[in-house]
C-alpha cells in the first residue's frame, strides 16, 4: 500500500513470541491517538521469534516524535525482549551508488530517482572506474573515483568510508560493483549494505556466474539481491527472480537477459530497503509489504 | 503458515474503517487468552473499508466454542459494524464437485485429497455426462449423474440442490463444468461456488478461450478460478496465473498447456477457500496468506 | 543466438506450404558459397502457410549483396509465391522514438542505446509535450515537439511525417505517447511501429487499463508490445508479459509495478524487430529467436 | 505443434558444424518425397557443433521405414560424422515409474497417461515401498516391490533390470523415488532415466532441498527435472522451473508448494522425452519444440 503522503511512523521489531504483543502494541498506538494503517506480523514457529511492522498516522498522534522511541522502549519493549528501530516516512534517505563499468543498474537506479519512484537523496557515487562518470554528470550526482588495487585497499575504504561519514550516507547500493568489501568496511554498514548477483543464489556465487550457468545448462537464470555480510554471497537474501533461458542462449545472451533482471531485482530491494519493510533474522529476511 | 495442526478459531471481517480497531480486537482475543497465530489486514483507501483476517489458538480461550461468536458481536462487531464470518480450524469442510467430461481437474483434486493436502469431505461429484464416472468409482466417490437439456434445467438444478442439501454440502467446486448455473441455482451458495476458467480474465470470457487467444496470437495464456456469480465469467478472482506460449502453439496445445494452469490455479483457489482466506467485497477478493 | 559480429543476410518469408521448400532455399545458399547460421520454419496447419527466416553468413557468398534479393525472387521466390523481405546485419536501423511526458521508457530505451545494447540510429524523439526534452538533451537526441489538438491533428501529424522522412527513420517507437495516430499515418509505417500497452491485451483495451484491472479485481497485470494498426490497441502482438498483484496493490501500486513491465516488454519487442524476428501474418506474429 | 496423427519420422543428430549440411539433409528428405513438418537447428559457437531435429511426414517417402536409416547413414551420417537417432511417431514408448511413498507426480503421470496426453506404454510400477500399490492397482497397472537394504541393493538392481528387459521398458521415470541407483544401473539406460528433484539446480543437490532453501533463506523455490548420470542430481536439465515463496512460507509450506512444481516440471520433460525433442550433449540438452 502507497503511504508516501502521510506523515507516518515505522515500527519494525521482533522478540521471542508471547501471548498478547499484538493487543499491547496496537493498544499503545491507539491510546495515543495513532491510526494503525499497516501491520503485519509473522511468528517463526522453529525459533519461537515474533514479527511484526507497524505503521501508523502520526497527525493526531500525542507523543512527540522524538519521545516515542523512548516510550515505546520503556513502556513495551524491554518488558518483552524486543528488538526494534523506529522509522519516519518523512525522512528522506541518503544513499550511496558503488558502481564499476556496467551501466544498466545505475542508469535504472537514476532514472527512477529522477522520476521520483526512489524517494531519497543521492549525494555519491563511488566507483574503482572512472567509466561512468559521464553519466554520474549527466544526472548531476557527484562522483567519486578511487583506484583500487590489492596493496591499497585498506586505505582506500578508509577513504570511501570517510567520504561516505562526510555525505551522511545512511546505506549503500552496490549497483554491479565487481569489488569485494572487506569485513572491515561491511561492519559499518551493518545490513545496509545491498548487493545484486547476478544468479539465483546460492547456485553460481562468485565470479562469472553466467559462464557458469552456461555450462552447467540450467533453463533459467536468476538474480538476487542482499544485504552484503563477511561472507561472499552469503548475505540474507531480500528479493529474487528469474527468466527462462535455452540451448539457443549464449553466454552472451545471458548476460543481456540478466541485466533486465539484475535492474529489476536490484531495485525491488532497493523499494523494499526505503520502505522499511524488511526485517532481519538470522541471516533471512522477513519483507513485509 | 500451516496451522493444521492446532484448534484455532479464525474470524474474518470488514467494516468501515476506525482508529483502534486493530487494538480492540486483538485485546478481545488476548484478554480472553486466545494467542493469535495469525493477523493480516488491509485497508481499501479508495472506500474507506477495513478487511481483517485474524486467527488465534483456542487451547486456553476461555469463552466456550458456541458463545465466541455472539460475545464478538455484541462487544465488537455491532459497535463497529462488522461484517463477520467465524471458523474453525477443526470443522472440516463439505465439498462437492461439479464436472462434465475433462478429467484433468478432477483427477488432480482427488489426487489432493486422497494425498490429504485437501482436507475436506467429497461426498459427492455432479456431472451433466456419465464420462467420469469411472474416475469417480476409482476414488472411491459418489457419483450423481443430471441429464441437462434446455428444457429440464429448472427441474434438474433443483433436483441438485436437494441433493446437496441431503449431503450437506457447504461448498461446490466447478471443475470444468460446462454447464451455465442459473441464477437461482448461485443464490443458494453465494461466495461458495469456485470455478476455473481457462483465460486471463476479463480477456477471452464465454466459450472456447483457447481458440480465442489463437486467434488472437497473444503471447501469453491464462486460468482464473473465480467465485461464480450470476453475470457469466465476471464474479471475484481468487487467483491467476498463466503460462507463455508462441507461435508454434496450436490450439490443441493451448489446450494442453491451459490443463496444467487450470488445475493449478483452480487448486489454489479451493486452498484459499478451504482456509478461509478469502474475504469478499464489491466483486473483488482479498486473499490473506 | 548473438550474431552480430558477422556480416550476415536475412531472409523472412512466408508462402502456400508445399514439400521442398527448405530444401530449395537451403541449397540456393549452400551452393553459392553461403553458411546457414539460422533457421527456423514454421507450418500454420489451420491455413496451411509456411513461414521462415534464415540468416546465412555473406563472407563467401558469391552473389553481390545488391543482386541477392533479384536472384532468389527469380530463382525461387516467385516460384514458391513467396512474399519475403531481406535484411543485412550490416544495416543500421533508423528509429524515431515518440513520447509524451511519461520518461520510463524513454530513460530505459536510452540507457540500452547508450550501453550498445540495442544497435540502431536515433536521430529524433518526437513528443505532443515538453516535459521530456531534458532527458533528450542528456542523451544527445533531437527533440522536435507538436503541440496536437483535434483541430491540427492532421496538419502535425503530416509534419512528423515530413520530419520522419527527412531524417530517414525505418520505424518508429511509441514509448508511452499518450496520442492516437490516425489512419492515414499509420499507412506511412505498416508493422514499423511499436506500441506498449500497459495492459496484458485483449483485456483493459483503451484508456485507464490499470484503473480497469483494479477495479476488476485481477491477480496478476500485464504489458503488451505490438504494431500498430488502424484498429485501437489490436495490433499483431510481439511480446508480453505479466507481474502478479494483490489486494494490497493501490491503483498507484499497479502503476508502479506496471512501468517494470512496460519498458521490458517494449524493450524486447523491439530487440526482436531490430533483429529481424518478426513475420507478421493475419494479424498475428511468428518470433523466430 | 502437434504431430500426433501423422506416421512421421524424427531425426535427431549432431555433428561438427559445416557447410550445408542442412540443405543435403532437407534434400535428401524431399528427393524421397518426405514432406518436412518441423526442422529446429542449433550451432554451438563455442564447439563448432551442429544440432538438428527435423521431421517428415512418411505418407509419401519413398525409403521403406526399415532402410531410412541405413541409407540416411551411408549417403550422409558417415559423411559428416554425425551422431544420430531416428524415430518414429508411430511407435509407442514403454516407460516403467520408479516410486517411493509420495503419491503426487504418481498420480499426476497416471491421469496424464489415462486422459492420453502421456502416449506411452507403462506395463510396470517399481517402488521400494508398498504404500503406492493401491494406486497403481486403481489406474491397473502392475506393481513390483523391492525392498532395498544396503546389503540386497546390487541384487536387487539386478532383478530390476530382469524385469524391466522383460517389459521390454524403453525408458524409466523416476516420480520422486528416494533411492540412488548406482552407477552400473544408470548405465543400462543412458539418457533414458528421467529424474525430478525438487529444488533448482544446481542449488540445493542431495537430501532435503526444502529444508536448505528454507535455512537459506530464499524467495523462489523451483524444481529440476533432469537425465539421471552417475554423479547424483548433476545429469543435464531437460526442464526447470520455479514458484515464488516468502518468509510466510514453513517448510511444510515450501514442501506443499513444491509438489505442484515438481509434477508439471517431471511431465515436462516426459513430454519432451516422448516426443523426442531432447538432444544431449556434453552434459547440456537442445530441447527442439
Amino acid at each position: 500500500m502507497c503511504t508516501d503522503s502521510k506523515a507516518s511512523a515505522i515500527l519494525l521489531m521482533h522478540c521471542p513470541d508471547k501471548r498478547g504483543i499484538i493487543a499491547v502494541v496496537s493498544e499503545f498506538i491507539c491510546k495515543n491517538n495513532g491510526n494503525i494503517i499497516f501491520l503485519d506480523q509473522h511468528v517463526d514457529e522453529v525459533t519461537g521469534a515474533f514479527f511484526m511492522r507497524i505503521e501508523w498516522d502520526l497527525a493526531e498522534f500525542v507523543i512527540p516524535r522524538e519521545k516515542i522511541g523512548e516510550y515505546f522502549d520503556v513502556l513495551i519493549g524491554q518488558r518483552y525482549q524486543m528488538e526494534w528501530e523506529l522509522h519516519f516516512s518523512s525522512e528522506i534517505p541518503r544513499m550511496a551508488l558503488f558502481v564499476s563499468r556496467l551501466p544498466h543498474c545505475l542508469f535504472d537506479i537514476l532514472a527512477r530517482w529522477k522520476s521520483q519512484e526512489i524517494r531519497a537523496e543521492i549525494p555519491l557515487i563511488v566507483s574503482n572506474h572512472q567509466d561512468l562518470e559521464p553519466v554520474a554528470r549527466q544526472f548531476g550526482v557527484g562522483f567519486a573515483h578511487f583506484d583500487m588495487t590489492r596493496e591499497n585497499k585498506a586505505e582506500q575504504e578508509a577513504a570511501q568510508l570517510e567520504l561516505l561519514r562526510k555525505h551522511q550516507v545512511g546505506f549503500i547500493v552496490l549497483a554491479r560493483y565487481m569489488q569485494i568489501l572487506s569485513e572491515d568496511f561491511v561492519r559499518h554498514y551493518p545490513n545496509r549494505i545491498i548487493n545484486i548477483h547476478h544468479s539465483f543464489l546460492p547456485a553460481f556465487p562468485g565470479a562469472k556466474p553466467y559462464h557458469q550457468a552456461y555450462e552447467r545448462g540450467v533453463k533459467v537464470i536468476g538474480a538476487t539481491s542482499h544485504y552484503v555480510t563477511a561472507e561472499l554471497d552469503c548475505g540474507p537474501i531480500i528479493a529474487q527472480d528469474i527468466i527462462r533461458v535455452s540451448h539457443r542462449d549464449s553466454v552472451a545472451d545471458l548476460v543481456r537477459k540478466g541485466r533486465d533482471l539484475e535492474k529489476l531485482v536490484l531495485s525491488r530491494a532497493v523499494w523494499h530497503h526505503l520502505r522499511h519493510q524488511v526485517l532481519v533474522y538470522q541471516n533471512r529476511t522477513c519483507i513485509f509489504t
